[in-house]
């Protein structure tokens, strides 16, 4: 497998083509952004840590049944997937009340919820990635309603696959941000990151952040907590 | 029937009591506000013009099989109301790209959407009245998901009723604000008021703004507005 021309480079990842037109060639950045790209920093070893982090859970969630765009680790900070145009919807779960819901709904954040919540945002910094819902998606042909039945089952399967494998971990899956994109025969794959960068995850125990909560709100420790969650995961505890 | 105590004082209502326990007395103030209250202000004789603007259009829909709340105008700023229990959601209708729904989308005001577009908030002041989706109505426990269905269902016959109804009069229904409440029976009725308190209404022609958008922008002639709208629908003309 060659590395061809860059493709796409976004805030944490830059995508290159493959001698295989369905594979593409991901390679993490140390780069770190919040607050729609407002908030600019680096965090060294982060490509790393989030390349190995997300290889663990997209081969935890293929062995599921979760039908992801991974196909395999090459370096330390570099990955295959399989190419898919992205929808530009986040899917985004929660099961504890933190961040822009605790606001929203003015709940204290730690409040658990009853049942997972679901949300979909629309992929676009311009406009703040603003919460939308279903008729918003159709109205802009964002996705068809199909694919957003699909999306939000898939989002909620990986949800109890997640929560379940992480508690045995001693971490509290909080909530997380999935992406998803569309093969050339069209098929839906999970893809993106699953990563410190796009899931709150908390100590089970002390409710400690282990994830970009850390950078958000000048927590210190960030990579640590990262190096923290790979060592729970059972990767290498130092990059 | 006789009024009784004041139940409740919103923005642009008064709630009373009456002898029957199934029926209470509203009275429409002139009072006006936007923006969750920021702005406040007064526009004379909209307690009235609102009062028979609800009037006439409760009276249409429910000639069309639409279950309100409506029973009767008792004065010109007073009307009779079936008594129910509000639910803590406003169902937004959408025809047209305007407000908030331009603003979170990126469309320009004016802009027709494909197909009606609709919304449900969370109908609390302190947070801003905020867009909510069913995931959210169902852990807030806001109402159950078959109300949010039927109210989904009614909003969209309710639209389509009141854009035939208003074409004719040549008027175009930009959007519009529904709230529905339940009976100690558990019925659900639609609700509240519709008026241009409650909807954006254009000129089909001019696009002129014959809606409360004239006092949110500060655009003058808002009671003359009203008093326009009053008179498409076949009311008398002056107040």
């Amino acid at each position: 497998m060659e590395k061809g021309q860059l493709l796409y480079e976004g805030k944490a990842k830059k995508i290159y083509a493959t001698d295989d037109e369905h594979v593409v060639w991901v390679e993490y950045k140390d780069d770190a952004t919040a607050f729609d790209g407002k908030k600019k920093g680096r965090i060294g070893g982060k490509g790393e840590l989030n390349n190995r982090i997300s290889g663990i859970f997209f081969n935890y969630l293929a062995e599921k049944g979760i039908s992801t765009h991974y196909v395999k680790e090459i370096s330390p900070t570099e990955q295959l997937v399989h190419r898919v145009t992205i929808l530009p919807i986040e899917v985004v779960v929660r099961n504890i009340a933190a961040g822009s819901l605790a606001k929203r709904l003015g709940m204290e954040e730690g409040t658990a919820l009853s049942h997972a919540v679901v949300e979909t945002y629309y992929k676009d910094d311009a406009l703040g990635d603003p919460l939308i819902n279903d008729s918003h998606i159709s109205v802009l042909e964002l996705a068809t309603p199909e694919q957003v039945r699909q999306m939000k089952e898939m989002a909620l399967d990986v949800n109890e696959h997640l929560k379940q494998y992480l508690r045995a971990r001693n971490v509290l899956l909080v909530d997380f941000k999935l992406e998803f994109g569309v093969t050339s025969s069209g098929e839906l794959l999970l893809a993106d990151e699953i990563s410190p960068d796009t899931c709150r995850f908390w100590d089970a125990d002390t409710k400690e952040k282990l994830d970009k909560d850390r950078f958000r709100r000048d927590m210190g420790n960030v990579r640590e907590a990262y190096e923290e969650m790979l060592r729970r995961l059972g990767g290498p505890a130092r990059v």
